[in-house]
C-alpha cells in the first residue's frame, strides 16, 4: 500500500496543478464528434502536443480511413514494469442542444462539479491522467514505470478501427498491465474498479412474407411475419427466463469462490435501483441476486420489434415484414460466433428469417488475483479511505477484448464519472474531487507498480 | 327471371341516360372527404337535390355532431314491396396526390374507363341507383316497388352515428329487403354478389414495464415488455394456426350444405392469388381450401407490432413499452363482445396488457335461401349472361349488421367495381360497362322483386 505521506504529497501536487484544469478546458473546447467527423484531426493533433509536451514520444497512425490512433511511448529510467493507457479523445454528439443549461463545448464549474461534453467520457480521463504523470514524476523526480498510450478517436462509434490497430502494432503495445477508460464512484463515495466488460451480439432479425402489406381480409391464407417472429421470440426463452439457445451456457466461466466473495462485498440497494431505473418490477428478488445477475449472467435482450401499421387508430393490414434488434450480452468465456451459429440454427426451425450481424464483441475479464489488480485494491484504499467495490466485470460492453488479445490483462481504476454523470447526454458532468482523486490514485497506482519490481509478477 | 326484352330495354335506356354521367361528374366534383369534413354538407345538399329531382321526399338527419344522413323515400302506386337502398356520399382523403394521373376531383374518361376520388367506392353506386329509378320507371311508367335510401357520410371513418340513427328510425327503415353498397365484377366478367360480411373486433394491446427505455446493460433484471407481448401473441393460436381464445370457435355457423354448394361453384385461381396478393406463402394448398378460409373462417391478425428502438444501426435498450395493433374478424355467428371478454380473460395469463378496444362490428350474414337472393342469382343472369357468383359473405367487414339489427336482410348487388379499382387509393377507376350493367341490373332487380307480390315472401 502507497504511503499516506505519498498519497498526500500527490494530492497537494495535483490540488495545485493549474495544468490539468487548462489541459481539460482546451481538450472540451475543441469538438471532437466522431459520429460526424467534426474535429478529429484537430483535437488529434491537440492530444499529441499535450503528450509531447511532458515528454512522451508521440506517433499518429490511420488504418483504412479512420480517425488518427494516437500512440504515445515513455519509458522509465531503469529497466521495468510497462503499463499500457487506454483511452479516446473523441465525443458524442452535443444534440440536443436546447437541454443543455451550459454550452457544450465550454469548460464550466459550478458547485465544484465541471460540466461540458467529453468531460466524463473521455477527455477528463486524458487530462486526470496526464496529471498523474506529472505528479509521479515530481514526487519521485523520474517515471517509475514505462508507459504506453493509445487514444483512439472512433470509441463513440464502435472502434471501427481500433483491433487491426491493435493487432498490427501488437509487438510494440505488449505491456504487463492496462488501465482501461472509466471506472466510477458509487453513490457512498467508494470507488468501483471493474475487472471486465460483459461481449455482445448485436443482430437484427427479419422475416419478409409478401411484398408490401396488404388488406387483413385476405389474413386467412397469408402468412403474419408479426406472428412468426413473436413465435420465434417466444421460443428463445423458457418460463424462468433461461435462454433455450443450444449450448448458450456451456462456455459461461464459473467464478471461484474467491471472486463470488468479492462481487458479495459490493452492497446493491434494491430500493435505489428500482427507483433509477423507474422499472414497474424487477427480476431479481433482492440486492445479491440483481448483483449476480448483472455481472455474472448473459442476456438475450429484444431491443426493438418493428411491424407493420403503427400510427393512431385502425389500419386493417397483414404486415409484410417483422423486423427485431437483438442485443446478447455475453460473459466470460462465450464467443459470439459460437452463439450466432446456434442462433441461427435455432431460428431456422421457425422460419425464413434473415439475420444481420451488426457488431460481436467478445466479453473480458481479468482474474482478481492478478497482482495488479491486488495493488489497485491497496491504492485504492489508500486514495479514497475504503475499500474499493471490485467487479468481476462491468454490466456493459466495451472493446476491452481487443487489447486482450495481445495478451495484456486490463481494468478500469478511473472513478473520473458518479451516478449523475450523464455521459452521451446533455449537461455531461464530473466532480472536481474526483478529477482530482482520479489523478493521485493513478500516480499511486503507477508508484505501487514500480514497487512490483521487475521480475514476472507474482 | 326478366325476360330479355326487358333486359335489352332496360339497357337502352341507361345507356343513352345521359343524367347518369352528369350526376356522377357532379358527385365526384364535389370534394366530401370524412376524415377531414371538407365538403360532407355540400355533398350531403347535391345528393338531396338529385333525389328530389327523382321525386323521392328527402330529409336529412344529424346524431350528435356526426355528417348529415340523408333518408328518401319514394312510394310505388300500388301497395307492394319495400326495398331499402345502402350508399355513403363520403370518401378517402385524395393523398397521396402525386400518385394520381388525373385530378381526383374531376371525372376523367379514358377507354371506356372512368378516374376519380369515390367512383368506385360510393358515387358511382349512387350515380348508377338513380339511373336505376329512373329506367325502370320508363320501362313501367310507374315505380314498381317503394324505395328507402339511406345515404351516410361518415363510412369511410367507420359509420360512427348509423347505428344511432338507424335504432331511432327503424319503424321507417323498415323493409323486405335491403341493397347493400358494392359487388364487384371478377377477372372472368361474372358478378359477385355477397350476402353478407365479416364483423370485427380492433384491439390495441399495450404493455408497460417501465418509465422509459432504459439501457440494455441492466437486461439481466428488468421485464423486457416486447418479449412478453411475443409470448401472448405466440400463445393466441396453435401449430395449425387455429385461435387458442377460450370458445372463439364456438359460435361459428356451419354453412349448411346448400350452401355449401354455392360456395363450391366459385373458381379461385391460386396462381392469380398469389400473384395479386404477392405473397411468397399461402396457408391454403389450393382454390377450394382458400375460398373456404376466407369466406368461412374468423381471423386472429397481427396489424402492428411496435416496441423499442426501429432505427438504423445499433442501440442497446430495454424497451419500456411493447404496443399491439390486432383485427379479429368474425364469421357468423360469433360476438364480438365475447370474443372480447375471452381475449380478456386469455391475456391475464401474460402480463398486465391494457386492451384499448377501437371498433367492434358484427358478422352478418342473409340465407341464400332468401327470396330476394334468389330473384338476384336470375336477374344477375339474365343481365350479365353468366350466373353471378354467390358469396356466403365478403372476406372484409362492413357496418351491414346495423340493417340486421331492424330485421331486414341484406346484400351487395351492385357490381360497379372490378380487381383493379383501387379503392381508397390514387387513381381510383371503374369501367363505363360496368356502370351501365350495375344501373341495368338493379333496375331489373326491381322489376323483379314488383312481381314476388305483396303477401310474406316465400
Amino acid at each position: 500500500m502507497p504511503s499516506e505521506d505519498t498519497v498526500r504529497k500527490l494530492a497537494e501536487y495535483v490540488k495545485r496543478d493549474h495544468q490539468l484544469l487548462s489541459d481539460l478546458k482546451m481538450l472540451v473546447e475543441q469538438p471532437s464528434v466522431s459520429a460526424t467527423g467534426e474535429g478529429l484531426e484537430e483535437c488529434a493533433n491537440m492530444v499529441s502536443d499535450m503528450l509531447r509536451r511532458e515528454g512522451f514520444k508521440v506517433s499518429q497512425h490511420r488504418v483504412d480511413n479512420g480517425a488518427p490512433i494516437i500512440l504515445a511511448r515513455m519509458e522509465t529510467v531503469k529497466p521495468g514494469r510497462r503499463i499500457l493507457f487506454y483511452n479516446h479523445y473523441d465525443v458524442q454528439p452535443p444534440d440536443p442542444l436546447s437541454e443543455w443549461r451550459t454550452n457544450p463545448f465550454q469548460l464550466s464549474e459550478s458547485d465544484g462539479m465541471l460540466y461540458g461534453r467529453g468531460i466524463a467520457d473521455d477527455k477528463g480521463d486524458i487530462a486526470a491522467r496526464l496529471a498523474a504523470v506529472r505528479a509521479i514524476r515530481d514526487r519521485l523526480g523520474e517515471l517509475p514505470v514505462s508507459i504506453t498510450w493509445v487514444i483512439e478517436g472512433e470509441e463513440e462509434v464502435g472502434s471501427t478501427h481500433l483491433e487491426s490497430f491493435v493487432l498490427k502494432n501488437a509487438e510494440s503495445l505488449k505491456a504487463d498491465f492496462c488501465l482501461w477508460e472509466s471506472g466510477d464512484i458509487s453513490d457512498d463515495g467508494r470507488p468501483n474498479f471493474y475487472l471486465g466488460v460483459k461481449g455482445m451480439l448485436y443482430v437484427e432479425l427479419q422475416i419478409k412474407t409478401s411484398e408490401g402489406d396488404r388488406h387483413s381480409m385476405y389474413a386467412p391464407i397469408l402468412a403474419n411475419p408479426a406472428e412468426k417472429m413473436a413465435r420465434l421470440i417466444a421460443s428463445l426463452k423458457d418460463e424462468r427466463g433461461r435462454v433455450r439457445l443450444k449450448n448458450f451456457y456451456r462456455d459461461v466461466r464459473r467464478p471461484k469462490s474467491s471472486e463470488m466473495r468479492l462481487l458479495r462485498k459490493i452492497r446493491v440497494n434494491m430500493e435505489n435501483l428500482r427507483r433509477s431505473l423507474a422499472a414497474y418490477e424487477l427480476t431479481a428478488r433482492d440486492g445479491v441476486e440483481a448483483l449476480e445477475k448483472l455481472v455474472l449472467e448473459p442476456t438475450c435482450n429484444i431491443a426493438g420489434f418493428s411491424s407493420g401499421y403503427q400510427g393512431p387508430g385502425i389500419k386493417t393490414i397483414t404486415p409484410s415484414t417483422a423486423r427485431v434488434k437483438m442485443d446478447i450480452r455475453l460473459v466470460p468465456d462465450q464467443d459470439p460466433r459460437k452463439i450466432l451459429s446456434s442462433l441461427r440454427r435455432h431460428v431456422r426451425g421457425y422460419g425464413r428469417f434473415e439475420i444481420k450481424v451488426h457488431s460481436m464483441c467478445w466479453p473480458c475479464r481479468t482474474s482478481p488475483d492478478n497482482p495488479y489488480v491486488r495493488l489497485s485494491t491497496e491504492t485504492g484504499r489508500a486514495v479514497y479511505g475504503a475499500a474499493p467495490n471490485i467487479w468481476l466485470n462491468m454490466y456493459g460492453t466495451g472493446p476491452m477484448f481487443i487489447i486482450s488479445r495481445i495478451g495484456v490483462p486490463a481494468a478500469m481504476l478511473s472513478c473520473i464519472t458518479h451516478q449523475g454523470s450523464r455521459l452521451h447526454a446533455p449537461n455531461e458532468n464530473i466532480s472536481l474531487n474526483h478529477l482530482w482523486l482520479a489523478a493521485v490514485h493513478q500516480a499511486a497506482f503507477l508508484d505501487s507498480v514500480s514497487r512490483v519490481g521487475s521480475g514476472p509478477a507474482s
